[in-house]
């Protein structure tokens, strides 16, 4: 293993031999608002590592271009290095969690269409909502690439919410993280899992998400190993 | 006078024998972070009403339709009914106030163009920052009207920038509202004061608006009373 670029709350980040080639290594910490809540969760880095990899698979099916190269082993995958646009990009299919409550909304009503929102990547600030003319007042990225990820994401989240009705799991929201090769193209990177994206099973309603581990309504693990279970995980 | 209609932080509204008249009556109460900071200051009424009346004639003289009729006394004016539109319009030209504390900014810095932001008027939810998308999905009103205020704030933005910088005055940002009266046309509403607008003094940077209030810095009503005279009040 190479040198460690970078440790986040979910992954550390190492260097391989190809400059252009980075391992991500999941780790089983979880956290919830801006890391004043923290656990261990036995099994969490091998069940986010395996539904981001299956994620990303599907979405390279569907024309959707990520840094995600391949899966190495139970917690490793390999990635292309990109420089991470340090914007969250937060899809909302039905109305919950911080959406509902800064506005006032009852959780679980539909939106009419899919709303796409940023959130300027700062823990010292608390991840705030930022508008698309404060990302180009303050200049963190260009309108051509906030106009990309927007359009992605939206593709993102058709193919994701049609795959997952079908298995039975109605996708709520989630976020993304795009970043920038060395050929300026913009790719989906970050991880796909039920830590950044709301499951709730479309019969009991039930939540099979990081929802779990925020609100303290226990069985976390075994809400991640049902969605495996769904994508077809053995 | 007719029935109190409303009674705000800062105004009341009262009806008039005319269903399409309404009376406004200023109040000196001031008030800050959402009516957790409030005091009484002698004169604020008066100043605030002659200020606002001022600003919707000069606005008026400029082709920017508003509520706006006549002053009828020292605290009164006479306004046509409208339906308001529960949303803040806020223009930024310079760095200020909650926008430089959210987003990690020094107050102060000259944006590259003015952002217009929409704030979803409601006490309860601490009058929070919406984006265009949440407003169309949650039916607070829809494009055209949304245009409609988008463009009529940066109009407005101009006349005023200009009109303040003549009288050694920036205008750092302000707020708006509008309303629709019973054709559905948009009219700038509410009032144009030092309560809802940020006006340094271009040589000595001295703040001449509610943040002496809101940052105990003293001498509020003589900062209200510098605008006035600036203006051209006696």
């Amino acid at each position: 293993m190479g040198e460690l670029l970078y440790e986040g709350k979910a992954k550390k980040l190492f260097s391989t031999k190809d400059p252009n080639v980075l391992l991500v290594q999941y780790k089983d910490t979880a956290t919830a608002f801006n890391g004043e809540k923290k656990e261990v969760l036995e099994g969490k880095g091998a069940l986010n590592n395996k539904i981001t990899s299956y994620f990303f698979d599907l979405l390279a099916e569907n024309q959707i271009p990520s840094h995600f190269l391949e899966r190495l082993s139970t917690l490793e995958q390999l990635v292309k290095r990109v420089t991470i646009v340090p914007l969250e990009v937060v899809v909302r299919n039905i109305t919950a969690g911080s959406f509902a409550k800064r506005l006032g909304l009852e959780e679980g009503k539909p939106l009419p269409f899919p709303i796409v929102e940023f959130y300027y990547k700062d823990d010292n600030l608390g991840d705030p909502l930022i508008l698309e003319d404060h990302i180009y007042a303050l200049e963190i990225t260009s309108e051509d690439i906030v106009s990309q990820m927007k359009k992605q994401a939206l593709q993102i989240n058709k193919i994701l919410y049609e795959h997952m009705e079908q298995r039975g799991i109605r996708l709520v929201d989630f976020k993304l993280e795009f970043g920038l090769d060395q050929n300026e193209e913009v790719l989906l990177a970050d991880e796909i899992s039920p830590d950044t994206c709301r499951f709730w099973d479309l019969k009991s309603g039930d939540k099979l998400d990081k929802d779990r581990f925020r609100r303290n309504l226990g069985n976390v693990i075994e809400a991640y190993q049902e969605i495996d279970k769904r994508l077809g995980g053995q």
